[in-house]
């Protein structure tokens, strides 16, 4: 059943969806070599035909009816480029029971629903891929199931969010305090007018449970990754870093071992010497590390209209060369590993603490004191003047290995001290 | 004709070979999971079954006479690890006329005779996979072929040596000439005692022209690639490349444009901006700049037992996936572009220039007047003292970009004049 040519519906006519009719039109000659099919892109579902387009496209194309296209026989696959969860859920459902294959860009709902629909995909005999969803022009999730076909993936740290990448190395690089940053940020339209889905960290949380799911074989939920954003950090923060080799980043950490699995996104030092520290700007990063093969990183544009619909279209090529293949139906994830998540007991990594407290003697001993009851020690510790007329001095620590949960018991127990003024800071360090 | 296990011969049983062993042992949970069959390693061509091995393998299974393996009807998979061009060519000649599949991480053979392997592959409807053979635990060949399906990649830049890039690295960081540095990495095991194809840019080279026949969808050779290594790099270079912003690497480059394609590989100056400035070590990395997605980088580590023998088992993968969906024999990469190979005078980047002069009136006035004769400019200067006592001056240049032919001219020029005594250095600049 070699077709010749293949029809695509597109949803969605934002940047995305504008930059794959672009690619489709600019890369046929291309794209017909390799698939041996041309690819015609019949109709474009928008709200609006009517309004100013960056890119013209005949009027008879543009629907505003869903169902013109999900009920179309004609059309073999739907590109999904509309983004949030509804409608866009119903119509790839829709899509898929009509024994349609679909490609998304679509994070928030592959996070929250992608089990279900590679499930209902697979039923189907239908294609779903969604390469697209994490760090736009990066084929991370090609190089994840294919690439690491053969080793057991046991961590990933993935720069994952441009928006707070940007401003962390803005931040860093001219001194600017994050409302600054943010500000240039969306005069630049790297940040929404509501940041808060990218600068609160749920953006990365999604595309950590993404990569989580592929990377570890198990069904792992947006729900299921902890969350914690870059609203609070401050220059001084930055700077105390650097003194002492960090760089400040967001990081989605993944990792598992025979105790379980952790999934979490938070504002993390990572050491100069690790290559996710060099990654600056809107550019994304993931840090794969494989039990035999080692150390790996990806590097590209984690968004922008060219390099996403990079994605959907190299995704799209895999369908075609599916159905002429005839194997469309099984690019479903083998999910054989148990979803054990840890508690934080067992969550261990170095921490970095920056607090004030009272500039008397005996201070220092007590705290260690309390470090030595939670089985905390230290990696690095460093202390100078505060604010003398009240005679505080700041406090600098870098623990060695512990785990969460004694670092959050240490807190609650500075927090309750006379001695200890304000916790300033307390980051996770990795590298 | 879906298979319940799959036998493979394996051809060598050096350091590769010893990983793919040990991982096919270690994760054949996974892999059953993943391909629904069980592997297993059938026979092994060895030329000493006597010999001491780190890992110890039932002596039946090892064997001396190739054919015990090449015309042994239940061998499914043949996977090539012994290196060189005779006798594995032939071998696996033989192998795919038998119809078996071959995985071989032989980048020799792939760089020299890789066009014709493939197309003996494709008309024998056998598989043919190498990713083992370009960049060790990095996946760059799958991601080339199916990350950038959907787009055009004009430009690739590869750290692709790992014992040229630790020699470089180890010069740099610690100030000690080019001699010092590879006696470390030979006690090290990082570099032969002959060191001469990885220090000459021949390993690299090979690497080149296997990477851009992928990535250009043409068919390079070898012989294709221009080729200069390390020999002559000095520590005072690195020091003035410091200075200036720059990290001395040994890449190898592959551009493409409506006039043609060059691939070479030469000592270059990245931008200290540039990704790959950060790559240390043995580490390998391979810069992919496509028409569509701009800037991405691929990352990890370019040889070691394991990380080899992950690329090869990721093949293995890929093979019996094709053998249980009935696709095998269609992997070969479509080669539709023509090859035009650039001249010199095509060929246009940066170059940095250190050269002692007589330091007298005019010099540079000469010197710049040469320059505009070959429509070169300069994008930095700066002339320091040299040798007092003979009355000469450093100078050192940076241009804008410039033909290859016109700086070998300019090149020329400069050593006829009795201005200029020597020539220190000449590099490309690229970032």
């Amino acid at each position: 059943m070699r077709k010749k040519d293949v029809k695509i519906g597109l949803i969605g006519f934002g940047t995305v969806g504008t930059g794959v009719v672009r690619l489709v039109k600019s890369y046929q000659d291309d794209l017909l070599k390799q698939t041996g099919t041309t690819i015609q892109i019949e109709r474009i579902l928008v709200k609006d035909p009517l309004k100013n387009r960056p890119l013209s496209v005949e009027g008879k194309r543009l629907t505003t009816d869903p169902t013109a296209i999900l009920d179309d026989p004609n059309i073999d696959i739907i590109i999904e480029v509309m983004g949030g969860i509804e409608p866009a859920k119903s119509y790839i459902q829709r899509a898929l029971e009509k024994g349609k294959h679909v490609v998304t860009a679509n994070k928030d709902l592959m996070a929250l629903h992608g089990d279900e629909l590679l499930h209902l995909a697979e039923a189907s005999g239908c294609d779903l891929y969604y390469e697209a969803s994490v760090a736009g022009g990066v084929p991370i999730l090609k190089t994840i199931t294919d690439g690491f076909s053969s080793d057991r993936i046991t961590k990933m740290i993935g720069i994952v969010n441009g928006t707070t990448n940007y401003i962390l190395t803005k931040m860093s690089r001219e001194n600017v305090p994050f409302e600054r940053a943010l500000e240039e940020a969306q005069s630049f339209g790297y940040a929404e007018q509501d940041p808060s889905s990218d600068v609160d960290g749920l953006d990365a949380a999604r595309k950590m449970a993404i990569l989580a799911s592929l990377g570890f074989h198990t069904g792992m939920n947006v729900d299921d990754v902890t969350c914690k954003g870059i609203r609070n950090i401050t220059v001084d923060d930055l700077a105390y870093g650097k003194q002492l080799g960090y760089t400040m980043k967001l990081v989605g950490i993944a990792k598992r071992d025979e105790r379980g699995i952790e999934v979490g996104v938070e504002p993390t030092f990572v050491k100069d010497t690790h290559p996710l520290a060099a990654v600056n700007g809107v550019y994304n990063a993931i840090y794969v590390y494989g039990e035999a093969v080692g150390e790996t990183m990806f590097y590209g544009p984690g968004a922008g209209e060219l390099p996403t619909a990079t994605a959907v279209l190299s995704d799209l090529v895999t369908v075609v060369k599916n159905i002429q293949l005839g194997i469309t139906g099984k690019n479903k994830s083998h999910t054989y590993t148990e979803k054990i998540l840890k508690e934080d007991g067992d969550i261990y990594a170095n921490f970095f603490l920056r607090l004030i407290v009272q500039d008397k003697c005996g201070v220092l001993a007590k705290l260690a004191d309390w470090m030595a009851k939670e089985e905390i020690s230290l990696e690095k510790v460093f202390q100078k003047p505060y604010a003398t007329d009240k005679n505080e001095a700041e406090l600098i620590l870098v623990t060695h290995s512990a785990s969460k949960k004694s670092i959050e018991q240490l807190l609650s127990k500075l927090k309750q001290s006379d001695l200890i003024h304000e916790i300033k800071s307390c980051f996770r360090v990795e590298g």
